[in-house]
């Protein structure tokens, strides 16, 4: 069979437009999950294998082994097997399972301290290799950062800056491998190269010249690499395991040589399904087989290992790397794009029981097959490992129905789009700041300018307010400063060549900026303005304790005001962002999602006025605050909570707005199916009101109470935090307590 | 006795201002030489040994030894001596004397091939490194540049860009280290370092941040360099030998890291002359030791080497390095700047002979004193060895009587200025180019765009020169942007940390680009419009050959309208370079100024109109043409080959022109005393009438036949060629038949 023989459609075959070969030749899928398949032998075999090898990474503290010595690029390891003769899609990140890859690139000191920090020794020619001959991104960027940058960081009013670790977040149109081959590619890059400018070599013409110059080179490696495993990239793939294969080995090329925190893979189930349901329709596969090669793909992506710090770790809990795989959605010809491969992929939680990884993101809407909706229920209430996003939104926002998420929920257009992530401002703390004069309330330096500090016994709400104003102008400006010289690093000392290989040469570029603690900065101004807040001072007259004396409304109970305030907050604090010149031009965008950095956050922040205590964790992302402050907390149960997210404006916040949300089972009915039907409608009427994103757990308090006194008794217990799933033991203590102490919901 | 004691003038003391203490403190000299003392005995043992050093390096074609696995960088070799306990200045690029280090941030290509060039290995390891993980600045390049650009580059249209050897040509003001000691210059760097951006972290802020942060770990690296050799470079210098020695410390760490085209050493002659005269004065030192000082510097300075490619030597021979050397020079308040120590540098060319390095080059005027006119002459004409600039125009059109030449006749403000430099585009081929319809006439490939070619069987003066403007135009976009390309890459990969720290952060920088060919270009031009040119053809139409048919006025004779064509060229090719963007807005200036490439341009460059044979070197720098075409030639002797080259107008040509004349010793006059005194006349009267550069050789075409039959007898013969000194037994046999070809003028 040729590679292209019954595919349908012209304009995709000239130049590359892989969602113009889905539109063409996809099958839409409106049925239910009868048809799938339990776990081949195969699969069995190496998923056991894969256990065994997670339970020693599990007692050796994550770390199943590292290299100290080779630094990881595409080419550098030789090739690597689970078990050879059973796995069907081949390729490992180094030539061992899960051990981790040297990479030194975003900083040799970081690189060096994971290795120490899990008892490895450092390697001296290494060392010296890049700290005298070879600068790296972390290097460059405190070259170049001002003091008031490394006070803001220090003081953690900015967080979580992608200056110690590589930004991640950028996802390669891998697809392209699998419909083009990689010759194909590399002329298309070729002819790229030679329409980049013209007549002025502007700095930026040239630093483009260049980078489609590496993006060459790498595909080069990437097809040297392939031949490593036995195959012969060149031409696109003829049948179903090749473009799995392909579509592989293009992501795995990006996690072979970048460490970024987000390491996405993005949209491949309709793409996929393709030759699947063509191999099928030949006669040349069964359906177990077409399970199996997808179940050996969602095994690989599984074992995604790279080499983090105790401090990341704590940022990020659980190893996390965000192989974000999104699934399903609405075509804009009003088709759905849900196909048999989106039950495949969600069926491999069952297969495989529930996982992390990768990061399954269902692209929800009511518009979908009732028989996904339900089926993508089931298994989120089951496994509590997926996530949704509205779909609705994303077309009408990013205008594509080829959307994928990287990350947690910041949409992108397949090979079209790339971001400039970049942490988040804690509007919270900045709360503080405006009443202390700019400075912070737990070091006590002057980070934000000598502002006016607010001096009578209670906050008056005008002069808060003005003041709030001036530190988050400030803020605004000093974050996108800060992450200007991050990015122009990165793309100096850190480039993500093989991810972008597989994009346009000249492509969208969003600066992704976010904020930690809206619902506690909400809440806070809510405090102020009606709840007459009493400021306790120490001996030097700093405000350090707040007192609410009358109740006030707060953020996540469908309150108008007080969901009013949380928009008018990112809508001014984006205003600012707007203002301010971004790397590249880039266009900026925000999110409100923390991650589970909302632990560490919290831990950095002083009493605020809405009555939550130093030290506590922030709600996450979106999330309505769930303290016990006396007046604070989600009162109205789980419908008022997601009513008050819904009404966050998605415009004002297009990196993305993270809820997430634990349901008592018995809170959603008496049986499985009534269960099952209730949180699908739950979805419908939540996507439907314009909430943007969904992570759902469905248990008890009581589980995860049983599960941190016997951990052994849960060792794949999954859910769902801020952005992405994580096993329940692999939490720290504190990021375990703090997820108990969540709302779950009981009622609706 | 403390370092500034009995030093005068204020403002010098708080902020870097090298040339305010010159003015405050330098005591002029306006006698004779009779004050000169002989070498000292160390200088006669470290010179007897150097010279045996020289001998095995000759022996060696130029190469004592190279290193292969140690990248150079300031702090990477343990020190090295002479003869250690002779030394009064120490400090050698690597730790043995002569040995080549090897450098390959440029390109490991060329540090590969310059090493297997020499018959030394390759180490892997390095090879590795600076291909898989660390990046040179021709790779940059290479994946930057368009297809025009490398065809340009490959006909010879443009060449010598500095794509594959470091671009050099920029002077640290090493000064700074010696009055002011490195921690006073790492504190105002610092200092700096606050204060560069403000609110918008621009690219260019970002890049600056950077860059200046890398030069306070180099002047950190700095002082730790020095502590290998004993000192401690805190402070700044307590004496005379201090000064010195820091002054070449500061130097040494740039040559140990940098291995640019041109490794000029700026001006330091009266700078150091304060610390001599203070030391003399209180009879610290004598006359003698101060010599055997300045000779010892001087020494070091004929020691430096870099590795290079065949390629590289073919292009410049004779392994000039530039260690140019500025002395002399008026002041603006009507003071000379001449102080003994101008004599005493000068001296040592006759206490240890000729020597090409460093290349000595006397900022000239008639107002300088007589005694030091006369001196310099007199060394002139027995040396050969020096070169002079118009002192006169540098204080005009650079503002500053603190000028140093970087390399040949490039000018720059020490500590101010910095320059991209940046080859030449040959203006001769480009005669062809417009008759031809910009198809390359040796190798016959469309360089430039599909002009219309001429197809007269004469050429036609009016459609000549609206093609030749074309040509120009689109020479001009080209090689600015080629430049453009380089230069992003030069800062990105091999960024000359160590010599910008010693001067100012934010700083002037000038786009240095050049003219070769410039007297064939304009008699190619005469003779279309007056010759009646005879067009040969080949059996394609192609136009290969051209015959004047009658006699046209050539530059180089004094006739005004040949003179005139020539300037015009220079300012219409300039207006047209000054229209381009230039890298970092930088200032574009323009050089007429080939060094010894004239014979490999000319190699590449077909018959010209002007009745020049195709392959014939082309007339280096602005030197008039000295082939032997029929009208072709300087026919009016000296004076009148002066006239025309001082005709050149500057303010078009900042760069500098360049002019090299060989004197018959007759035709100077009948004795030495009167030989030197017409040689002042004649320096005098050209310098006057706004000449800019001279370098003069005094010697007979007779003595270079029988140095080319016979180089045992010649082994310090030094010749001055464009822009530089080289011992005439290093030329090769093509460099040297056209020395030998060149107008030896034995009438004035």
């Amino acid at each position: 069979m040729g590679h292209w023989d019954g595919f349908k459609g012209n304009k995709w075959r000239t130049s590359v437009d892989v969602r113009d070969f889905i539109q063409h030749n996809y099958t839409e899928y409106k049925g239910d999950d009868s048809f799938l398949e339990p776990a081949a032998e195969s699969t069995e075999k190496l998923w056991t294998k894969l256990q065994e090898l997670f339970e020693v990474q599990h007692e050796k503290n994550g770390v199943y082994d590292m290299d100290n010595n080779i630094p990881g690029t595409i080419t550098s390891h030789e090739p690597g097997y689970l078990i050879k003769e059973e796995e069907k899609i081949v390729g490992l990140q180094t030539d061992v399972p899960l051990k981790q890859a040297f990479m030194p690139y975003g900083g040799i000191n970081m690189a060096n301290h994971s290795l120490v920090a899990n008892g490895y020794e450092t390697d001296d020619e290494m060392t010296k290799i890049f700290t005298d001959w070879r600068k790296t991104h972390n290097q460059g960027v405190f070259d170049a950062y001002t003091p008031e940058m490394r006070a803001a960081r220090k003081n953690k009013i900015i967080t979580g800056l992608p200056d110690a670790y590589g930004r991640g977040r950028i996802i390669g149109d891998y697809r392209r491998l699998a419909l083009y081959g990689i010759d194909f590619l590399i002329a298309e890059k070729k002819k790229d190269l030679s329409l980049i400018g013209n007549k002025v070599m502007t700095d930026d013409v040239i630093r483009l010249r260049e980078e489609v110059s590496e993006q060459i080179k790498a595909l080069g490696q990437i097809k040297e690499m392939a031949t490593y495993y036995g195959y012969d990239i060149s031409e696109p793939a003829k049948n179903a395991q090749e473009a799995i294969q392909w579509t592989y080995f293009g992501y795995l090329a990006a996690i072979k040589s970048q460490n970024g925190a987000a390491m996405s893979i993005g949209r491949v189930s309709a793409f996929l399904d393709i030759y699947i349901e063509r191999d099928l329709q030949s006669g040349l596969i069964t359906e177990n087989e077409a399970q199996e090669m997808i179940d050996h793909l969602i095994m690989k992506l599984r074992m995604v290992k790279f080499a983090r710090t105790p401090e990341y770790n704590q940022l990020f809990s659980g190893y996390p790397i965000w192989a974000t795989l999104s699934l399903a959605g609405m075509g804009i010809d009003g088709r759905s794009l849900v196909t048999k491969s989106d039950f495949r992929i969600l069926h491999t939680l069952t297969n495989m029981g529930p996982s992390p990884e990768p990061n399954l993101t269902v692209l929800y809407s009511s518009h979908l097959p009732e028989g996904f909706r339900t089926y993508s229920a089931k298994v989120a209430k089951e496994s509590s490992s997926i996530q949704f996003e509205n779909d609705d939104l994303l077309r009408a926002n990013w205008g594509s129905d080829d959307c994928a998420i990287a990350c947690c929920v910041s949409a992108t257009v397949m090979g079209k789009d790339m971001q400039f992530f970049g942490a988040r401002a804690n509007l919270a703390k900045a709360v503080l700041y405006a009443i202390n004069g700019g400075v912070d309330e737990k070091t006590r330096a002057q980070v934000a300018p000598k502002y006016r500090p607010m001096t009578g016994d209670t906050l008056d709400y005008n002069e808060f307010i003005e003041r709030y104003k001036d530190i988050m102008d400030w803020l605004a400006e000093l974050y996108v400063n800060t992450l200007n010289v991050i990015h122009f690093m990165h793309d100096k000392y850190a480039y993500e060549a093989p991810q972008l290989a597989f994009m346009e040469s000249d492509l969208k570029r969003t600066f992704a900026t976010g904020i930690a603690g809206i619902s506690h900065a909400t809440d806070s101004i809510m405090a102020i303005k009606h709840g007459n807040v009493k400021v306790i001072r120490d001996e030097e007259g700093f405000a350090v304790d707040y007192i609410p004396q009358n109740e006030f409304p707060t953020y996540g109970n469908d309150n108008e005001e007080a969901d009013a305030m949380a928009n008018w907050i990112v809508e001014y604090f984006m205003a600012q962002i707007k203002r301010q010149h971004t790397y590249r031009n880039s266009t900026p965008t925000l999110s409100l999602l923390t991650i589970t950095s909302n632990v560490v956050y919290g831990k950095a922040t002083g009493n605020t006025p809405d009555g939550r205590r130093a030290g506590k964790p922030l709600a996450p992302g979106a999330n309505p605050s769930y303290q016990d402050g006396k007046f604070l907390g989600e009162k109205n149960g789980l419908l008022a909570s997601l009513n008050s997210t819904a009404k966050l404006d998605y415009t004002n916040a297009l990196d993305g707005i993270s809820n997430t949300q634990t349901i008592n089972p018995n809170g959603l009915g008496k049986d499985d199916t009534t269960r099952i039907a209730n949180l699908r409608n739950v979805m419908d009427g939540y996507f439907d009101n314009g909430g943007y994103h969904l992570n759902v757990n469905v248990f008890t308090t009581d589980l995860l109470l049983d599960a941190q006194a016997h951990p052994e008794k849960y060792p794949n217990l999954t859910i769902r935090v801020s952005g992405y799933a994580v096993k329940f033991r692999d939490l720290t203590a504190e990021q375990q307590a703090d997820v108990i102490a969540r709302t779950s919901h009981s009622k609706m």
